[in-house]
């Protein structure tokens, strides 16, 4: 206890940042400069920043699968907020090691459910300035960076959502579309038997090791990079040919007729 | 005036990039690599790297509304340089303790308009290799970092822009979209009755605190997180559905018809 | 060869990546993170991530004619790679100061060829993880980045591809499109005559210092700012009107009819 109060007041090795803003515009920008003034020196990594707009369900399964790469200690942003400036929490979980700053609705959920052990606060330190829209620059940017700083997390200790025993594991929906047009579902691979067969839009995809084992245009499904079961065309675009978007049902089925 | 000067001679906290590259290309990368190389060590900043293209007036309202939230004594390059390798001045403005970097077309003159105290250079100081379409990298780049670094502007004090005077304070059009479809306009919000209404494209848009504030499909307007008046249609995109481009009129209306 | 030696062994200025892996989606963010974990400190340089996808060949010609632009002593990820997974070598190469780490599938050929001085190695160290289809994560970073802290190169000298000596020094082909719609060929403008014209799908392109000296409108070439000779529409998309893409031919022509 001793040892994970002190960890906890240690620099974190990175800031993250995982959000809906899109990479153009001037919002991941602002947010920089927030942590260049809080954190200076802090590394940041923009680790996504076209999570499933508007979509903290679908953002959240995303979320689980890459978070466990950064290392131990880092500190999250993660912001999919469609109910920015209205009555949502402002939260801060401690998951595994790992600080993620965000609104609790439905984020953070995942994360929380996949941990081994997970703490929750409800941030209570509020800002000079709140703007309505842009809480990711004036509010969670400064608490993110107070954590990484090693400080105490701004609020106080909270239950868990009520909602979250009822959220899936595995969740049978795609989930996020690559830049390549590959579209990532919500179930992890290993919970898959290896030679089952995804269906989407009544398209079948075969189980592969990797879509370069299949001719062009083949419709196949592998463990992405993150372990999650990713539909592909080989060299070309599942979410184009297939009429893939985020939240079409996917089916789990022994074999394709 | 000898403090200002020392103020002058320390090191920049940031150097941010405000240009109308596009994040795509391999544009902004080399400019980083300019810097990396003349300033090793000195944090930079993607501001904003989809200016409006081309249109150095209205990217210049918009630099205005970001600007003030960099830390004092930030070095800002801005590039949006349609004339690029014509005779056009390269200039550097100092205005409220940040300095701004850019070619001498309008961009800048907002900024100037509004600070408290600007005073003008134009560079004279030309590097080895001067390519006829790339002075970001090889012109503007070379000398942010040297005033990051502290050294005097490298060239000499120059009078402001002729048609400075004649800028209107605030511009009555579109002059950004966001990646959401957000519209933003040159008006700031603190110049408006706050219970006024903005009409475009024969469109009428009510005030609200947030967007979140209305049901989805509303046209509104709300001061968004820079200050200025933005239009939008909650969980839809202004941009699309009423056919916003940047530089569409914009006016202000006591009520809508 | 005792000071290339030691050279060699000195800690990288940077840490450059050229990919085709797109700004968007999460694949350069988790890169990072590796780097971030192997070489804490390191500058990292995004030069493109939007390189010619699933073409290595015409990847090629753009690296070689961005590089020479980075420190010597850089180390470039290299990954254009629509082979992952499958036979191909993963190797290093040390041309001209810089070291290369990516796929032996023709996309280091021509930094090679361009070079006065090139060593190849293959890669042999694998990584406890290696997924099917994130190389650049897994394999790739982890090398560039012992390599950019000055270790020697984990694997044993090879011989260079085969095919090495066939490929043209420059290729008659549009080998990039910007975000602007301008249209960078493979050859260097130096390999022309500076009053040739150049021929795309019927559509001649004049010679001219740069793009702002003619009327909007006008099809045109010039010395890109990285030595290529680039197609442009003064103010508009080459890429859009003259419907020029990857791999379209380019010819060179004394004058147009």
């Amino acid at each position: 206890m001793a040892r994970k109060e002190s960890a906890r007041r240690r620099k974190a090795p990175a800031l993250a940042l995982f959000t809906d803003f899109g990479w153009g515009g001037p919002y991941v920008g602002q947010v920089k400069a927030v942590l260049l003034c809080e954190a200076p020196g802090l590394p940041v990594i923009d680790l996504l920043h076209d999570a499933p707009h508007f979509n903290p369900r679908a953002a959240g399964y995303l979320l689980a699968a890459l978070a466990p790469d950064l290392p131990v200690g880092t500190v999250l942003m993660c912001v999919v907020d469609p109910g920015v400036g209205t009555e949502r929490r402002p939260v801060m979980l401690l998951a595994d090691g790992r600080w993620y700053v965000g609104p609790d609705n439905g984020l953070l959920n995942v994360i929380a459910r996949q941990a081994r052990k997970a703490r929750w606060w409800e941030i209570t330190w509020r800002p000079q300035r709140l703007s309505s829209t842009f809480h990711g620059r004036d509010l969670f940017a400064p608490v993110a960076a107070q954590l990484a700083l090693g400080k105490p997390p701004p609020g106080r200790a909270c239950d868990p959502p009520a909602e979250l025993d009822s959220w899936p594991a595995d969740l049978a929906e795609i989930i996020y579309l690559d830049p390549y047009g590959n579209a990532a579902t919500g179930l992890r691979a290993k919970a898959l038997a290896p030679d089952a067969f995804l269906r989407a839009r009544d398209r079948c995809f075969q189980p592969v090791r990797t879509f370069a084992d299949e001719p062009p245009g083949t419709a196949v499904w592998y463990e992405n990079s993150n372990g999650l079961a990713e539909l592909a065309i080989n060299q070309g675009s599942a979410a184009a040919s297939c009429l893939l978007t985020i939240g079409t049902p996917v089916s789990v089925e022994p074999e394709c007729a």
